[in-house]
């Protein structure tokens, strides 16, 4: 946290969230972490965007100094690290909701599901609970 | 549109809002047209994360570009451009409520007033109705 109080060019809320996620690539891998089940760094770097493999390890070590992710050995292999979100990280689920709703809304082509979205509208308290037991 | 067609990395709805506004600066104009009654580009240069000429210019064009923003001549000064939200603007301001919401949770010395949060967690919907009244 420390870092980003020295470099905040304002105590707006959203430059704070901008100056941790305000690139391309970070909210793709929360997003791979809360709706993909991705753990692994591989399993990061093979999803549809095609990250390189310097801007990933970029990113996850950014994520983890600013509090949003956890990295770990893997208990079923020492030599693996596994990523989890910290309750930060979770903590963004609502705005990515928000997020997801407006990009169905105005991307023609959008791979969200309809039945997503229809939970979304409906009833996002319990699609915000089934989510984070997912987790 | 067009263009974001053309260069979408996936159909992901969270890559789509981030194509658009994935940057540090984007949101920061968005918010000084939703939240500050900022319409002209000396009142975004002025801003408290004082952004550079050159980024500002290209980031109000890309807004305008992707439908965000729209630019037309002053009425009171011909000489004057006015920038105000579309529609697909506007309906950024659930997910920018969200975004204030984690960020004043995390930051221990956000701006963010505290009577403000107290309406976003009390009645979100009547904040969202008096905001988009105040444009």
């Amino acid at each position: 946290m420390k870092r980003n109080k020295k470099i905040a060019r304002s105590d707006c809320p959203i430059n704070f969230a901008q100056e941790i996620f305000g690139d391309k690539w970070s909210l793709l891998i929360i997003r791979d972490l809360l709706f993909k089940g991705k753990k692994y760094y591989s399993e990061f770097l093979n999803s549809d965007e095609k990250i390189s493999t310097n801007i990933l390890a970029s990113r996850l070590g950014q994520l983890e100094t600013d509090g949003l992710i956890t990295k770990a050995i893997d208990s079923d292999n020492n030599a693996k690290k596994i990523y989890a979100l910290s309750q930060k990280g979770i903590d963004l689920l609502p705005m990515l909701l928000e997020m997801i709703a407006w990009s169905a809304k105005y991307d023609d082509e959008t791979g969200t599901p309809a039945e997503f979205i229809r939970q979304l509208e409906d009833d996002k308290e319990s699609l915000i609970r089934d989510l984070i037991a997912a987790l």
